[in-house]
């Protein structure tokens, strides 16, 4: 086992009885929309008449790597789904060679043969002069994207076959024109750069499922690339929606090829930490030039979204003084490090501009990272964090003015009674962007279960509106997640964001929860299995106190 | 270790490092109220010197089990600190024997001798003719008692010293004179039977810390006595502010009376289930006499609260068959099924004056259980369940007028927008009884995570002022839950009841946070871990990637 990658060991395994991945065909036969059915044993009644149940269709992250018809290859990466749709809109070109200095440097470096991926794609799209590739131009324009089709069909999970067998019909309101309606209206947005036509379109906005993320990335502490895509595939079965890649090691930019192209979810990452590393750490050293080069090297492989710490401003950093925590946000640390020691502004706001135009030549969404978010509850709602807020919401629309893509980063720590204000003002200054949280924690006490007291916060903020929240392990502030840690607090979030969606009453989300309430009154303990977020678990905690097999049957 | 009690492993245990147990002494010497001290270590700022950390007091549910001065020995029980208190009222008096024909039954039966408590005290105290001994009653004649300063002081958690070093005082509103107050109007209840003087008082209300209940109790499955002693006292240890005793096997009358002598929380049962074991298990054989013999019998032992079964009615029934998963609820089952098929009202009903004047006999609180709580989020909210709790309201004024403290127990699974309506119309109906929620749970799709699914929901109800959570394991749906399971429980349960207390703003609540913040960010290790709500597992996380020591110093 030790030797085995995941991607072998997943060969015929049984993590999800009873399920086959099926997949949704739209208005043209290229958008195929992965998702799992989930089989159910019919009810037999005390007359022995056997009433049968319909199948439970679920929301699939986990990709191909779930498709028993598709042989994985991490060397030759997955099938890119969205090639011709991107193709067909005419808007990029071909670049002759990469474009960033230190993309050249690395692709033309033969030591780095031995770890780097075979396929390299060295002629990246970009948008052609004048043209904007972006899924918010696009809806803006009134055009309706296969990318649009597929996240309205995806939502809805099959909603109309599972309201055949049902008296009562359930509406949904998410169609492809309303999914083009919130993308335009900046509510919405699905982070798919075009050198990414591997990624699985999703869509992340207040009005669409709660999204979850997991965060990867290597550094002095762990082991290579095959651990490191093994790290993401295994977040992505368990129903991770997108992964961030904080790596901070060697090989950066090696490793990130590869999990890019093994990746059916948007990537996200903080080009600041690998800027950083081409300095050696060394904060002063940063520049503008050094960033730029970074934002343009790690666009053209693919990264879906950037964190970007833009909105900490130099005046902020001494409303920080009368915290608990000061700057717990590295990204925000770093730049309040810079801006002292040059005594400068922020040169991430300064630049602001030239970073759309970048981020739209490919559209790259941008993620608005709260840099002075509180690192405890004493510290929630303060001014520096709300300072900063409305700094993001200024952002915001010079962003949407450049067609690019937005999402907004928030806390962190925040108390129960606090959650709310930060969604309302966040819709406020950033004028209903969509809010991706880190958590929040609700409380500070509990290290080692800081997944539950984040997924607390998690859910509640879920219910609020908040369109992604971004999990934080048992491991958060002791250590560095193993895979079981990531597995934890995957299935944590997916409940926390499930329970947020029945709170805003997602149409259908709670046929799954329905579902497993017949199969529990109806003693059928295989379903029960079947429908859980981890059968296995479910199982294995069932068979410790009741084995018998017996107790699985009515 | 196998062999090896709890009580005799937790000898010289380490737990909970860098703590230290304290009593602090109330208006009269036999006042002491059990604290625990977290000695915190000093920062030492870059130019070495040194600045104190003051230490933190948390509430402790531990009794003497955690007291190094203390030597255990289950076969004496606990100290009767309440016992000199009940005495002074001179409002009860002994028995000359046990007055249920069942305790006199098994205290003759000499083949239970080598199971049986060996100090039974079979001249068990009840109230004096026209005498009310119960807490409610005196706070309405005015009277503080010793347990209501008890409670004030413990609520506090030595407020005042922890105040000393801070610039800006924290004001508590709680006095003994407030404590009583709130049991006056009805809002608040202290669980102490005047059998089980073993026991350190504790109030539940909506203005005092929110409180959690662990559930446990033998079974056809589990084993013995000291196993259940071992269960109870591990969930106390680990922070259950009361244990309910569900037990349905052989020998539960002797395995009460071992738990409660050993018990410094309040215990609670729900005595219709041992009353069905006296029926062989046949609902229709259950009468009213066996019941009441039951109700004598375990508040001659010292149960401190009895759930109670009383608000389903015949007419409730049938407002179920529109539901998913029906009636949930052992005890209301019993009842729904026991009114069916003789065609009557539920006897717990229609003899509620008589139940309530047995317990004010005692102090024993009715927890009026609700029957009809839902048991999937599909039923949540359902007029089965609303209609029993307007009868719950009912109750609640026949209770006080018999001066009998009341709880009101709720729901169960209950989607988190739907959380709010639950205590609103709770407060109303019951007039502000003190409201006892298992979870809720938020979601169904987790079995495996149930801890989770119902933290949430608990921290979420809590902050809308109910009092106290009844965990939920994370074997709920599944099986029975392990000594570990417990644990997970108890903790996932404590944190989740302090984000509601920061929430609800609680005078000082947020003091723990703040050390284990001010901890973090001036990297004092060893303080974060003693400062932990399970400090041996925040230590192992942290060892299993930073094993080295000097990452344990600043």
């Amino acid at each position: 086992m030790k030797n085995q990658s995941l991607t072998e060991q997943l060969k015929g395994s049984t993590l999800f009885p009873s399920s086959r991945k099926i997949y949704v065909e739209g208005s043209r036969p290229d958008i195929r929309v992965p998702m799992r059915e989930i089989s159910l044993s019919p009810f037999t009644d005390k007359q022995g008449v056997n009433h049968p149940n319909e199948p439970i269709y679920v929301y699939d992250t986990s990709g191909v790597y779930t498709d028993p018809s598709y042989t994985i290859n991490i060397k030759e990466g997955l099938p890119k789904l969205r090639q011709q749709w991107i193709a067909e809109r005419a808007d990029v070109e071909e670049r002759s060679n990469l474009s960033s200095e230190y993309g050249q440097i690395r692709q033309a470096d033969t030591k780095l043969d031995a770890i780097r991926y075979p396929n390299v794609n060295t002629r990246p799209l970009r948008a052609k002069a004048d043209k904007v590739p972006t899924q918010y131009f696009y809806a803006k324009q009134g055009l309706i994207t296969p990318e649009m089709e597929y996240v309205a069909i995806r939502e809805n999970q099959n909603l109309g076959r599972m309201n055949e067998g049902r008296a009562t019909k359930i509406e949904s309101y998410i169609t492809p024109e309303f999914v083009r309606q919130e993308i335009a209206a900046g509510r919405a947005m699905i982070p798919c750069n075009i050198n990414h036509p591997e990624c699985e379109p999703m869509i992340i906005g207040s009005k669409f499922r709660v999204k979850i993320n997991a965060n990867i990335g290597n550094s002095a502490l762990s082991s290579g690339i095959q651990e490191e895509i093994d790290k993401a595939v295994w977040a992505m079965i368990w129903g991770s929606d997108t992964v961030m890649d904080l790596s901070t090691g060697d090989n950066i930019h090696e490793t990130r090829e590869w999990i890019i192209r093994n990746s059916p979810v948007p990537i996200g990452t903080v080009p600041l930490y690998q800027a950083l590393e081409k300095v050696n750490g060394k904060v002063e050293d940063l520049t503008w030039e050094i960033y730029r080069d970074t934002l343009i090297e790690q666009a053209e492989q693919g990264v879906d979204y950037f964190t970007i710490h833009a909105g900490l401003l130099r005046d902020h950093v001494e409303l920080t003084n009368k915290r608990m925590t000061g700057i717990v946000s590295r990204g925000g640390a770093i730049m309040a490090k810079w801006s002292m020691i040059h005594d400068q502004e922020n040169f991430l706001y300064t630049h602001f501009d030239e970073i759309c135009e970048i981020l739209a030549a490919y559209d790259v969404a941008v993620s608005l990272g709260d840099g002075l978010r509180p690192g405890s509850v004493y510290d929630a709602n303060d001014e520096a964090q709300f300072a900063e807020l409305r700094v993001l919401g200024e952002l915001t629309h010079k962003a949407r003015a450049a067609h690019v893509q937005v999402l907004i980063e928030g806390p962190g720590h925040v108390p129960v009674h606090k959650i709310k204000e930060n969604v309302e003002l966040q819709q406020e200054v950033c004028d209903n962007a969509p809010f991706y949280v880190l958590g929040p924690l609700t409380t500070d006490i509990a290290p080692g279960y800081d997944h539950i007291t984040s997924a607390i916060g998690g859910a509640i903020i879920g219910a609020h509106g908040v369109a992604m929240l971004c999990y934080v392990t048992q491991k958060e502030h002791l250590g560095l997640p193993n895979r079981e840690d990531v597995k934890q607090a995957v299935i944590t979030y997916k409940l926390a964001a499930h329970a947020a969606d029945l709170a805003k009453g997602f149409p259908g989300a709670q046929l799954h929860d329905d579902a497993m309430s017949k199969a529990r009154f109806e003693f059928r303990w295989e379903d029960q299995f079947a429908l859980a977020l981890d059968p296995q678990t479910a199982i294995q905690f069932h068979d410790e106190t009741l084995p018998n097999d017996e107790n699985k049957k009515t």
